[in-house]
């Protein structure tokens, strides 16, 4: 098999790895609510290995590559259809993630549908559960 | 595709993005030449993942999980049949890891014809060329 094809099961692999998937709520008061809902599919590589995580990103024609100052080179997806094209393609595969990938599917679907506050505050909740499946110590809690 | 089946561009993706491949050279005078050579593919996730890791290894009936004190668990393949077995199948589908992956092939079969002292320093430089390929900065320079 060429190397240079949608290897999804290759990809679910790499996902497990080293993806991550998560939605990041960012106060921005040029939003209907006052807040940017982010969701984001990131692999995180050495800069070593930026030139062949680049081959990755053209192979499968989604998201782009973003340099760190510390030696870390991020391929990001932060596009829903990219997301979803990846998500799609890969669930099936998956053993790890499973349950961040179906809860990013969720999220994206009701974040198409939101028309008022009390949806929005449904959603923030359901973005929280992120917090549970992830391990960011960094992360904020929120109140809407 | 069911999950429960040996699916090596998944394992391929999964050693890219989480694995390690490498051999540590270990003082040991029980050893002929005063070393043990102790070839590893490794992987590491957070406790947390630590029932789909084992059922990830029971799937592919090779290694050995160890729990490490920092909330780490590991995936060890140290044998060197389970190496080769892992190796051999992913190797075509492997894009970030795929020299150290053909190393540790040259390292196994140089290892099998060991004669003397010369053969034992020429593959100890070999080994050394992992520190180029992988960058751990904890590991030392030797002197055979």
């Amino acid at each position: 098999m060429s190397k240079n094809t949608k290897n999804w099961s290759y990809l679910a692999g790499f996902l497990d790895g080293d993806g991550s998937i998560y939605v990041r709520i960012k106060p921005n008061k040029s939003y209907r609510f006052g807040f940017q809902i982010a969701p984001t599919i990131a692999f995180f590589q050495s800069q070593k290995e930026e030139e062949k995580l680049k081959l990755l990103q053209k192979d499968f024609g989604i998201g782009y590559l973003r340099k760190r100052n510390d030696g870390i080179v991020e391929w990001i997806i932060g596009d829903e259809q990219g997301i979803k094209t990846i998500i799609q393609n890969t669930i099936l595969f998956l053993r790890l993630k499973n349950k961040q990938a179906k809860l990013m599917l969720e999220i994206l679907k009701m974040k198409s549908k939101i028309k008022d506050k009390k949806d929005f505050i449904v959603l923030a909740d359901k973005i929280e559960l992120f917090r549970t499946l992830n391990y960011s110590k960094k992360r904020k809690k929120r109140i809407y």
